[in-house]
């Protein structure tokens, strides 16, 4: 490469508001990985960027020269098509679990590849873990050989795609330029497009709990990952869904693992079972199959067996006991009515401070800790009567959680009952334009 | 100092386009100083501060922050009233050089803590090294008593003035940060309030070679720092001035002292005397004598008897003869007609070329080496005769010289002569509304 550019050059194209151009891209971001461009080089451009934006095609090209700072996977040797899924990250989402093998069931492979827990959202690994014996770290030809057998993996992203992101994620995140929208579907898309799934589902969360608390940016974000996914070939529907209450009954590792298997048997939360079949529904139909039932599925057993399989290959035993924490506690309902609120993002830092979430990378997680609900909302409570149960090995850490959660319940005279159907979980739709 | 700032949150507020509290500005400065703000996370707070802006409030604050880093000097003991002078900087801007003597003959203290320079615009302690023996590093006991005995110091600014700005405009110039209106005019003025004079006027130079190109955001840089003086209790005023051409007809460092000299001695060209009287009427006004007529002290000598005491205070040789460039080349006129342009950046850039800039501090700069202007804009040339002698010790660095000067050289036809009175060289005048 001949290094025909200058890093301040760059960062002042964006400060003024221009394009960078393809060579810009490809040299600041490959200079940047090298670290020819200095760290606070690529924290101003991050800032400029944020403030001043990139349009569709400078959002493309930094996303492929992502790509191109690492490897790419190759999953055209496989006998089945392949759709993948992610999810922006919510309070209580468990749906990877459930989900991966359902979709599996019809013969569609579903590589998974995740990452652990920071905040106040849980790690999908981190759950799993809870699972005795289960193991996140497969080489690339386990999981292939994975895919192609169960059809299923839910597996730990190896470092090697796309490191550049890696670098400069963790200096988004001292910066304070976490929430450019630009860096932020280039992140999460130059990973997805470098594990070369042929089809992706995006699950945007929106609301409290969610990185993105409103509407109108968490379109922004869906419509740029679409755009960012179609421009580079991968078959891209999003799902703007609703993160203003957590998702099921539970936020924490083992507690989530149970809920996703009662899924799996056929029964658990209604919100839980409608998002796992519509995000089903959009990968079988994006695999070429929009014909198939996925609610059958879950009904008669056959995700449930898949389920088993994944977890066996992975060295996890599908009967063994899941952990659960030594110490729990209710919060009780102050007053009789309708629950009208439970705070997705209170509820996610209470099961965070109770020890399933870490606040740094490498803080150890509990297994057992987390949140129970016992009501949703819209559903009646009495004064008196559990609406959450506190669950963790450590029981000092009680006092901090019921702190997150104050002014979290929101009770109101039951006359006022609101209609079930304005509760919708699925907000949106957006494909390729 | 209790540490209950964040910087993510410091650089979120102005992200966001909030206003920084006293309390953040205080800490974040403080903070980047001992190390414990890192250099991106600085970055990024410079870049947000360039597309947002601060208030004049937040500017005051944040140079306050800045002087509270270092030491401040104090004049008071001194038995006259003292007026600074700052210019941001020009091809050919030897102004200090017998400026401060000339308002010192009035019994005004002037003293001028000076740099070297870096990139296209000469500095003026490059400029005095040029007089055999001179010295540019003076104990601030030093400068006191040369202020009290000859009235006139030009000498190096010590490390200890706003130590937060030698680190931070080290760190802007290599993030693109450089051009923050609000960084730039806290840059200058922490110096200028830290150093303890009593008035200060400001040199604001506009045009191709000032590092501000158009005169609306020169005015606002001008405006700023005024007001900046003003809440600092510094008496302040601030002349937009020309620089679309050279002043006077040198720029180098020793044929810029033989220039000055002229002046001290009643000649000189017509721009650089117009520029120092006026800058000398204002400072003279500021420290109370709005009276006096400093022209008059150029033509009787009594300007040049201090420059010689104040060269001979530093260890100077005033009746030396200064250094000559072994080799010259002329530049020649292309066409008969009147010359209305000679870009000023283009000749800085020459100058420098020739060895009297450097591009790196640690670069050594030849005391010969610049460009001689034979004609200034207005003046009428015929085809064939020098407009510019370029001289070097290094012939070698005539080829990129010429480079810089590709069409700086405008000619017109003579019939389109135009009306003298509209090269104005001083602009406008800003003072303290």
């Amino acid at each position: 490469m001949t290094e025909k550019f200058d890093a301040v050059d760059v960062i002042r194209t964006k400060r003024d508001g221009g394009r960078l151009s393809d060579g810009q891209i490809d040299w600041v971001l490959a200079a940047y990985t090298r670290g020819v461009v200095a760290e606070e080089q690529m924290s101003a451009l991050a800032m400029a960027i944020l403030l001043n934006g990139m349009d569709r095609a400078e959002i493309a090209r930094w996303t492929a020269a992502m790509i191109a700072s690492g490897e790419r996977l190759d999953f055209s040797g496989l006998s089945r098509p392949t759709a993948d899924k992610h999810s922006t990250g919510g309070v209580g989402d468990k749906i990877t679990l459930p989900l991966a093998p359902l979709v599996a069931v019809f013969g569609v492979a579903v590589p998974q590849l995740s990452g652990r827990g920071l905040g106040h959202t849980g790690g999908t690994l981190d759950k799993l873990e809870s699972i005795p014996g289960w193991r996140a770290a497969l080489t690339n030809d386990e999981m292939m050989a994975q895919l192609q057998d169960v059809g299923a993996v839910i597996c730990q992203a190896g470092s090697g795609l796309a490191p550049a992101d890696r670098k400069l994620y963790a200096l988004r995140d001292v910066t304070g330029t976490v929430e450019a929208i630009p860096l932020i579907a280039s992140s999460i898309m130059s990973k997805k497009i470098a594990e070369g799934t042929g089809s992706l589902v995006l699950d945007v969360k929106v609301g409290s709990g969610a990185f993105m608390k409103d509407a109108t940016r968490a379109r922004e974000l869906a419509r740029t990952m679409v755009e960012l996914g179609t421009d580079a070939g991968v078959l891209t529907v999003a799902l703007l869904t609703d993160m203003s209450t957590p998702l099921g009954l539970t936020a924490g590792n083992a507690l989530e693992v149970r809920e996703a298997v009662e899924v799996l048997a056929g029964g658990g939360p209604p919100d839980v079972v409608e998002l796992t079949v519509a995000l089903a529904l959009e990968m079988l139909a994006a695999a070429g199959r929009p014909d198939l039932d996925p609610a059958a599925a879950l009904a008669d057993g056959r995700a449930m067996d898949v389920w088993r399989r994944m977890i066996a290959a992975q060295g996890g035993d599908p009967d063994a006991t899941l952990p659960v924490a030594r110490e729990s506690e209710q919060v009780l309902a102050q007053a009789d009515g309708v629950l009208d609120s439970l705070d997705a993002l209170a509820v996610g830092v209470a099961a965070w401070r109770l020890g399933a979430g870490r606040a740094r990378k490498e803080d150890p997680v509990q297994a057992g800790a987390g949140v129970e609900l016992h009501a949703k909302p819209g559903d009646l409570v009495r004064a008196g009567q559990p609406v959450l149960t506190l669950h963790t090995d450590t029981p000092e850490r009680f006092a901090r959680a019921r702190e997150a959660l104050e002014g979290a319940i929101g009770i109101s005279p039951a006359a006022s009952l609101p209609e079930p159907s304005l509760r919708a979980l699925v907000l949106d739709r957006i494909a390729a334009s």
